[in-house]
């Protein structure tokens, strides 16, 4: 049960949004600049780091969530999320995007954990800064909606098929969707 | 040195505002919203909950600049601003700040660090929902914050002197002015 009085209903971070719409606004505008607007690094690279990231805090609704939204991008391929969950190294994916995933790891564990080396290895498989600053802030930034949706005790749905829907929405739309859906969802529970 | 090219003089998150403009604007509204804008929790308890999290993560930039915000709205106490980070149980500050300081320390630790007996000694301290959520968020998003300026080795000036005058700025005009005033900054030095 949440640690305090959310609609039911909304899963996860959902609940949290319409909870407090002032802050929505922005946690949205961030995830859909980090994940959804174009950057050199592909919106399925994207949600791979925060799928992963999440699997590492062990948060099950973003980790589902988010791994849902990859997977929509990258041709409904749910293995390769896998994959990237529990051993990225042998997974089918760029030695760049395994070198940012290790750059995310170590950001997961504390900021001091990235090494000059790790940043290096890096830049060596090709990642420009505006690539490594990226891997840096959505590691960072989902350190940030794991606590949230884990730390106020939000409910996750058990079953990977419910996410897929909207997985599909956000992976089309974006993230600055999100609140006025939720708000139409609201206006619709109440009328 | 910092892991990526950044403007030269820029301290902490300021020179990652500079770096990457998109994501700067959805993160000052971010701490405009829970340190800044009204809310039943003042902005002094809100500062102290960032400072006592970025102390927590040992993040240097991020607990002295708060801490100095966090000392303006306190009439210039800094020893409560070093009580907090060191002992709060101790600090003469509210039974209620207390036991969301609890809380926030939970959160930095992991969201499933927070227990449904930490939420009730705080409700039983008079904290509301609100109040509740906006803790979990405030230490959450210092979680990445701090990430954010050390996972990408930024610099941190050494003095708490330096830190003041722009502290008295922030506390004053609030968060949402950092973006375009680096801009004027930028704009300054080129010119």
């Amino acid at each position: 049960m949440a640690h305090i009085k959310l609609t039911e209903g909304l899963p996860g971070i959902r609940a949290l949004f319409d909870f407090r719409p002032e802050t929505a606004e922005p946690l949205c505008q961030l995830a859909d600049v980090l994940l959804h607007q174009p950057s050199p690094l592909s919106q399925g690279e994207r949600e791979l780091i925060a799928t992963y990231v999440s699997s590492l805090n062990d948060c099950r609704y973003c980790q589902t969530a988010h791994g849902a939204i990859a997977a929509h991008h990258l041709n409904g391929n749910e293995n390769v999320v896998l994959q990237v969950k529990h051993d990225f190294k042998s997974a089918p994916i760029s030695d760049k995007l395994k070198a940012l995933l290790v750059i995310a790891g170590n950001v997961q564990r504390g900021g001091k954990q990235v090494t000059a080396t790790d940043v290096e290895n890096a830049k060596r498989e090709g990642a420009s800064d505006l690539e490594i600053h990226d891997t840096v802030l959505i590691a960072a930034a989902f350190c940030m909606y794991n606590r949230y949706v884990d730390g106020l005790g939000t409910w996750a749905p058990g079953d990977l098929e419910s996410y897929k829907p909207r997985a599909a929405i956000v992976a089309e739309g974006g993230y600055n969707r999100i609140p006025s859906d939720i708000r139409e969802h609201a206006r619709g529970s109440a009328g």
